[in-house]
Parts: structure tokens; sequence; C-alpha cells
């Protein structure tokens, strides 16, 4: 990790979806919102008309490292003015509203935003008050919706919950979504003949510790071979491998 | 949603996979850990000896409606008594440790999890503590690694986010993941001949109200006629339109 830490993946910092809280009440749910955006990517966020005003106490606690993203907050009175330059825009909501649009899982939404930011177009995803969501005004301002594939018995996700759904799923749809570190063996693969020493060692030194019934050798010598054949050996194992059974039979010779 | 909620969507409860926090502090992350397991289907969890003790005061309030979640929870005094009757077992974790250890995103890890369970294996996944996640020796149990996609400059994700990514994506790779509703129309799509005639009255109106240059007419009436198409108008669609139109036009006569 700390040669990411030092010279990190070049990110072409592509057009990224614009976040817009409507009416949030709570300091930590606006921190973690932004912690959760810059977890995956994403910078921009709008308040709409937050309740008991901005900014709020406690907010940069629980937002982690991002408090760049409350940094660069913008505040907006209404919707349509938080929306006003957008040219595409997405509602949150676990209810059915009963408007006729189209209805997305946050998967498939930020495959459709990443095509669109492609063109140009410039997204934004509204997210609803805490207890009760966006008002069905609200929904009607945008283009599509996006719920989640919840369990509908337990169907309210929290609302820094949601927005980091959103941002992972944009950050997989706009091919950003590298695993920090992989695990690349640090050593070669053994070649054959390592591991064919150590087939010899093993099973010798087995044999001198009267392991095998005779009539069984056979069958036993194969599963043993099976066992460390899964075990997809580099060089390095089978040098700690084979250590570790010289000393087991050094043991044994001393007794 | 309504119907949804009177008469869920049959659910197998295939088995699911066990959450394992190892000493977590904050009652608040315990809390949002059981909702976001509780929002995505999971619901057995064990605590490896939290931090301050247990039950946590003000763990019920950020559990939302999961409060079964926390009733059901067990207390564990290791990571290695935890884990005893699991039969594979993964471990998240932010930072690379060394181990020659599969090292997968949490879609892939949940889909080998999935394929797991089919097979009737048990799997938990272990989840380290808020500030310095699992030591290398409680990595060290697990037979591989999860770790998330996130902007390396922003690595840090919340406790119960990375609970939340790894439920989210365990309900997609088990099959469970149905969005809660879709955009379905509620009103069948418009027969072409009530769209006709909606063409029919709206350049007939736009004629009267000698809106088109004579010489432009055609092409001014196919780009009309495109942004109707595009609508995709239901039955009910284009009698309220129809309704729209005839009451500008009284309203022009009126004039």
């Amino acid at each position: 990790m700390s040669d990411q830490m030092s010279d990190p993946p070049s990110d072409p910092t592509p057009p990224r979806p614009v976040v817009i809280l409507v009416e949030p009440q709570l300091a930590e749910n606006i921190g973690m919102t932004a912690r959760a955006m810059a977890n995956f990517g994403l910078a921009e966020l709008r308040l709409v008309a937050p309740k008991g005003g901005w900014p709020k106490k406690g907010v940069r606690e629980t937002a982690s490292g991002a408090t760049h993203v409350l940094d660069g907050a913008t505040l907006h009175a209404t919707v349509a003015e938080a929306i006003a330059d957008l040219h595409h825009v997405l509602a949150t909501t676990a209810r059915e509203r009963g408007q006729m649009k189209r209805v997305l899982g946050p998967d498939e939404a930020m495959r459709a935003v990443a095509a669109r930011q492609q063109a140009g177009e410039r997204v934004g995803i509204l997210f609803g008050r805490e207890r009760v969501g966006l008002s069905n005004d609200e929904v009607s301002l945008a283009d599509a919706i996006i719920t989640f594939p919840v369990d509908p018995k337990h169907a309210s996700l929290n609302l820094a919950q949601s927005v980091l759904l959103v941002a992972y799923e944009w950050r997989r749809a706009a091919g950003l979504a590298q695993l920090p570190f992989d695990g690349e063996m640090r050593s070669p693969p053994a070649p054959r003949e390592a591991l064919l020493a150590l087939f010899g060692t093993l099973e010798g030194a087995l044999d001198r510790a009267g392991y095998f019934p005779p009539e069984k050798r056979g069958g036993m010598v194969r599963n043993l071979r099976d066992m460390l054949h899964r075990m997809q050996m580099t060089e390095q194992d089978v040098r700690s491998l084979h250590g570790a059974l010289r000393a087991l039979s050094r043991e044994a010779a001393d007794e």
C-alpha cells in the first residue's frame, strides 16, 4: 500500500455526478455522505435548505478526511435552483411514487450516467430528507428514479449509506474501480523440480518414521501430493516447507 | 409498495454469511452495521470482545428497525472462537498485508461465497477495529481477503459502510436483489391510431394559429412528431395531451 500512497494511480478525473441532499438534518449524515463520496471519488456536494442551518456543528468530525467535500459544498434554496445547470437528474427513493418514470437500480443507473457523462452531460442525484425522503413534486423534477434492491422487510437505508451505494456503483461504471492492492505472489511459482524434491524429502521422512502401511503407500502418497499441489506453492513456500520438514526430522532423530 | 408490504416476495432464506466485528468500539457503528445487514437480508452478527462491553448504550437507536440483528448477536472472546464452526472465512482490509492470499473485491468475493453456500458451506466475514482494522494474525486466520475499490487518496471506509457494501453484493450474488418496485406503465401504450389523431389535432391547431412558415411545414411537422414519439406515450398520456391541447385552442379561440 505504501508504494501506492506515494505514487497514486493516475486518475483521469472524468466528469462526476453531483450529490444533492435535500433538507438534510443530521450533521453526522452530511459528514458521512462527504466521506462516502470521497471514498469513491465524488467531490461535488450541494445542500438544499439544510435543517438547522449550515455549517453544522460536528459535521467535519464525521467526514473523516473528506473535509474538502464539505468545504466545497454549495447551499441552495430549492431543488429547482440546485439542478438548474445540470442536464440529467436522478431521484433516489425507497417508495413507489405513481410517476411513470424509469426505475433503475444503482448499478444500471450509474452505467447510464457514465455514458451520459462521456457525452458531456452534467448529472445530479437527489437524496431526500432522513425521515420522509423527497416530496412527489421534487421527484417529478427528475428524469428517472433510483431505488435499491433492499430486503422489503427492512427497506430503510440510511442517507449516507444510499450515497455510498451510488458512489460505489458510479466508480465501477466509470471504469475506476481498481482494487488498491492485489494478491500478487511475491515469489515466483516453484519449479516442478523443487516440488518433486520436496515430495521426495517428505515421503522419505515418512518412510523412515513408519507412517505408511506398505499395502496403502501408493494411494497415500498420491493423496499427499494432491494436497501439496493444491497449495500452488511458490519457490519461497517450498523452501519454508523443506525447512520445517528438516526441523521435524531432526527432532525425530534426536528422540 | 403497499402491495409488496402486505405480500412480500417469497424469500427462500438461503444460507447467509455471518458478519463478525472484531473489537468494535462505537455503539453507532454496531447499530448501523445491524441496519445495513438487515437492509440486504443478513441476520447473523458476532462480536469479538467489543470495547467497553456489551450491550452498548445507544446501539438500538442507530439500528433503526434492525434490533433483531442486535438481539441475536453473540459474544466471543477471540476471532478463533468466533469462526470455529465456519467452513470459509474472509477478512476485510484496506491495507496490503504481505500475506499471499487471494485478494477480492466485494462483488467477486460474494459470488464465490454464494457458490460455497450453495454447496452447504457456512461462511463468515471479519471486519476489524474502527481505527486499526484487523491484526496481521487475525488476517492470517482467513482463507482470502476482501478489499474495496476506493479512491486511494480517501481509502478509509467507515465500518458500517464496509458491511453495507458486502451485504449489498451478497444479496446480488445470491440472486435476491430485486428492486422493490419498478417503473411499470399503469396505462397501456397508446395505439398508433390515438397518436395519429393527436398529431392531427396538434398540427391542425398550429395551422390555424399560423405557426408554420409554409415552405418549412414539412420538416417542422416531422420534428414535432419525432419529439412526441420519444415520449413513448401511454393511452392516458395521449388523452392528457389531447385535453391540454383542446384547452389551449379554446383559450386561443376566446382571445
